[in-house]
């Protein structure tokens, strides 16, 4: 979504051939990100199957290989300039809901799991899946890699669309395989919190063990129901207003880290300073500050010196923590209606 | 802003060391913009005068020269890749509201311009400015290079901060030779578009004859007031909610070219997509596309193929036009009380 | 909760003093009801035990027996003036809460209801209890009578504050005789008509039957949880801009008629228009329009002559029923926080 | 717009014949405002002028001058039990709109003074006017009953329909004889006070005097421009979520108090609670309380013996001075495009 607002990536499609025609925008956001404190670094490869590829029509003369591949050395080179780790990610699969067929999904997961492997990545993601029956495939698939395997959905703690409750959608996953599980994208990061802890109760209940991993949203998303922030009125082009502040992730951080996750992060709507903000709750867990905190004064204290008065009062945490942030938009009401209610 | 979300600008000090430090990041924004229809590149020298740089104290062994010059060689590389002109800016001192000496505070900017002038930039613009009286003396300097100036301030539709109302301040800064004058930051575009009117309204009663500019927040801001955003308690690190859509810069855009604007720009909350919107609405006028549309349907044209029946049906212009988007904030307000007021 | 805000009950106590103590007020009130379309008046005797009158202790020299007995003069002689029934109605004690001694706490039901009995009543209602416990008590005692006993429950969907569940309340409260059962008080009337679904639902299941009964609150409570509204931050002086329009209360009926509930009315926060809104819902359904819409143009009828032209566009039930009323409170949210979350 | 709530009064017509219809109703209407510390009752006579009635048509057997002497009868019977003045009031016609005739319209004026003469009133009030034109013909004729004449004008701090200012409106009000002048009606009370300020420093330039007057409007109307709430959406069904507290009467009343105005009251949207609440904030000034006081515990004092602890702990000035009440309607803006905007 940041490189769709940076004019590389068409809203609808999202498929990543910027990888191969402007790697230098790509190139620079796994830097920002980096340099805000992440230890991995994901391959721009969402939706890169081949089968979406020729839906969205609009790439013509790249294959899904060439991206994935170009996608893959980049990350590797930014990951070398830090000190992060290097996963490839498959998501969920055009073909999956037209046939159901588990051979033909398979064999697209297999394919984009062969370009990963001739660079060498350091993990999988089987990620954003609707359907844990899908994501289980992923996993079977991904573990014929040899590779660690980390699985996430993008379900409301209602579960998956089948129905299926999120802690056993965890111990499936498990299962087949993966080592870590949880969530990303579609619903805001305390309502993900809440479902990675239903799939922890699950696993618990089971006998069975996995990091837990999050990756949820960068906005509120209050109303949503099971269709996720897609049902919102403002998908895609007017959740500005629901944008969380870097001290709404710093709330997040700590609330996903006291309910045991150890992989925390974030998916559409988070911005580099999302990840510092991230990066900056947990300084005394992970034991280092990341590079752009260099500019950046912890809870606002660079306004200590700031020209009017009123300002400087807010270089404290207390400020920040508390404070209720305005739309600056009398006529916009709060909560919408979903589409899908 | 953009530089500090990305974690290269320190809020507070807002200094630009980041085009001596970290290029690549500066080039990059310079590359989105001019991708998303920028006509000029505007140096990355923001609060660049000595002056300036000492009270922030952070940046300790580079000198505004370095950066100065620095920023124009890159504005240049990256307008070259296109056909864009480079502007060079200087903006309000501290020493002005210290001294008010008038020898002085021209002296720090003639040391800037003659960074600027070593580097052929293509004009200069006097932005930021509080008070007409400082501006006036900036454009006095500016004139002296022969280069074509512009000048805007940040004033409301009251006046500048010595109560000059903005026909007064257009009148004085053409006068003192600017050959463009209008409105930089502080309040929102139809604020900004309203005050522009006004200095417009001065000039023609004056029979006087300029360009007009215009360079507002991407932010809403409606209970602003003479101290503009900088009052909100929002200011700086919780502004999220205030963002402005595309769609809201479409309607600016189209405000500010039927006020008789034609320099027609942004400062902080502006992102490439911002820029994009107004190059997509005055399309016709301009007479083509940026590059960065190819990333983009007009409208939401791309919704089209989308999986999700009603994601589909928002594919058009009406629904975009008059959606009121929901902040998905519940317990906040809409409006808050400026710390001025 | 209205003659508190006509000056004549104390919030807080809420004790029914003005019975002896103003009856003209307590009659016109009842009037204005009757008028309005109301069947059934119900005698002011809230929280008229005397353990209760004891603990309030601002009313000095009037008894219990004495505002009962007066109550019942006056619901009866407004009732016949058009044609409704009378009912009398316990509540909870605050001796239940400390003694949960059930030879007490029915000695005090026993009390009230003996006054009722002497003045010859149409039914009874037990109704605001918390605890279905106490309930069963009350229905228990008031079906001593011979008369025809209701029942409502001040509970959420989430069931009392035990955690019987509402099927379960329902069953019991039948089960120990109550002819009508439902909800009142508490919650704003959609999530009440849920918790009433849930009570017929739970009946069907054990294969009983009942007459089922709403009152809800008169305002918006969607942040409420098991406390009610008494957890708002704005309980009880400040309820304002929750409070129903007459189209929320048409929608309101017309979802409870749906909900096979026939005994439909209201609780704190009803004024006489809301009730005649109800009336107006179901003027079909009864067959006559009440006497107070001779004073009312259904839908906004009236506006049709009005001077000003949009208010003349106003005189349409698509105009009412889909306004989105604004607050005209900017710095307010549109959610609180309950105390008891 | 009370008796409307109550089912008397039908809105769009707003015409005042339940003082003999339904004389119970406007009598204990009348009783809860003496109750709750008027010292004036104004007769029911709003918009009773004979041309008026004629237009709205439902009135068929009454004449303006049956309804004028009945409602003087009453609102005398009501003030001599306690110790207050009656006050008869005209308002704007439909004949000056129309004609612009000073004869007809003053012959109109005339012909409700004579009603009122007859009945021995206190004092006079030429009230709702949006043309000062208009409202010093009401003075001229009222002067010539040898009573006190008051005079309000329903407009905005920007003046007149006709673009008088509201200081020179206010010394055109005295020179006609009028010895209060002020503001009624149409926009809340905050905006009222401004408007009154701007009348006192008219006349204070002019050298003149005169007992300064308010009666604004029961709801927040930030957005409202020159046609006052009835160009709000919400107008006249949906207003509720607009509705002031107590707590905004209290500020108001001190607001009011300070600007040396020494008649306060209010218009549409004022209940008696809302009375009482001016007369206990003024309580000191005038030395009392109000009777309906013995109902009502200061600053929500008879909240210390509530069950709730969380209650209990409102019971405090700075509790209800500082709450910013949510809406309970998060689909729900908060400010409304008015319609004359």
């Amino acid at each position: 979504m940041q490189l769709e607002r940076r004019g590389y990536v068409k809203a609808g499609h999202w498929t990543p051939e910027a990888a191969v025609e402007h790697p230098e925008a790509v190139r620079q956001l796994h830097r920002e990100f980096l340099r805000a404190g992440a230890n991995v670094i994901q391959t721009f490869t969402f939706y890169c199957s081949e089968d979406k590829l020729e839906i969205s029509g609009n790439v013509k003369s790249i294959t899904g290989s060439e991206i994935n591949e170009a996608a893959c050395d980049m990350a590797r080179e930014v990951a070398n300039e830090g000190d992060a780790l290097v996963a490839g990610g498959v998501s969920q699969t055009p073909c999956y809901v037209q046939s159901h067929n588990e051979t033909e999904v398979k064999a697209i997961f297999k394919k984009q799991m062969d370009d990963f492997m001739k660079k060498d990545i350091d993990f999988l993601i089987a990620e954003y899946f609707e359907h844990v029956e899908e994501a289980v495939w992923a996993v079977e698939v991904m573990k014929t890699s040899g590779k660690t395997v980390g699985s996430t959905l993008c379900i409301s703690p209602h579960g998956d669309m089948d129905g299926v409750p999120p802690g056993e959608c965890a111990v499936r996953l498990v299962k087949a395989g993966a080592e870590i599980v949880g969530i990303n994208c579609h619903l805001d990061p305390l309502t993900c919190v809440r479902t990675v802890k239903l799939m922890k109760a699950g696993l618990e209940k089971a006998g069975l063990k996995a990091h837990l991993m999050i990756q949820p949203l960068g906005f509120h998303t209050p109303e949503c129901n099971l269709g996720g922030y897609l049902a919102l009125p403002e998908f895609p082009f007017a959740l500005e207003t629901r944008a969380m502040t870097r001290w709404d992730m710093q709330k997040y951080a700590r609330e996903a880290y006291n309910a045991g996750i150890r992989y925390i992060g974030g998916c559409c709507g988070f911005e580099p300073y999302h990840i510092r903000a991230i990066a900056e709750e947990l300084a005394a867990e992970r034991g280092f500050l990341p590079p752009a905190s260099e500019k950046h004064g912890l809870w606002g204290a660079a306004l200590e010196m700031h020209t009017k008065p009123w300002v400087r009062t807010r270089a404290r945490r207390e400020y920040w923590e508390n404070l209720l942030p305005a739309s600056g938009r009398p006529q916009c009401p709060s909560m919408a209606t979903p589409a899908d209610e």
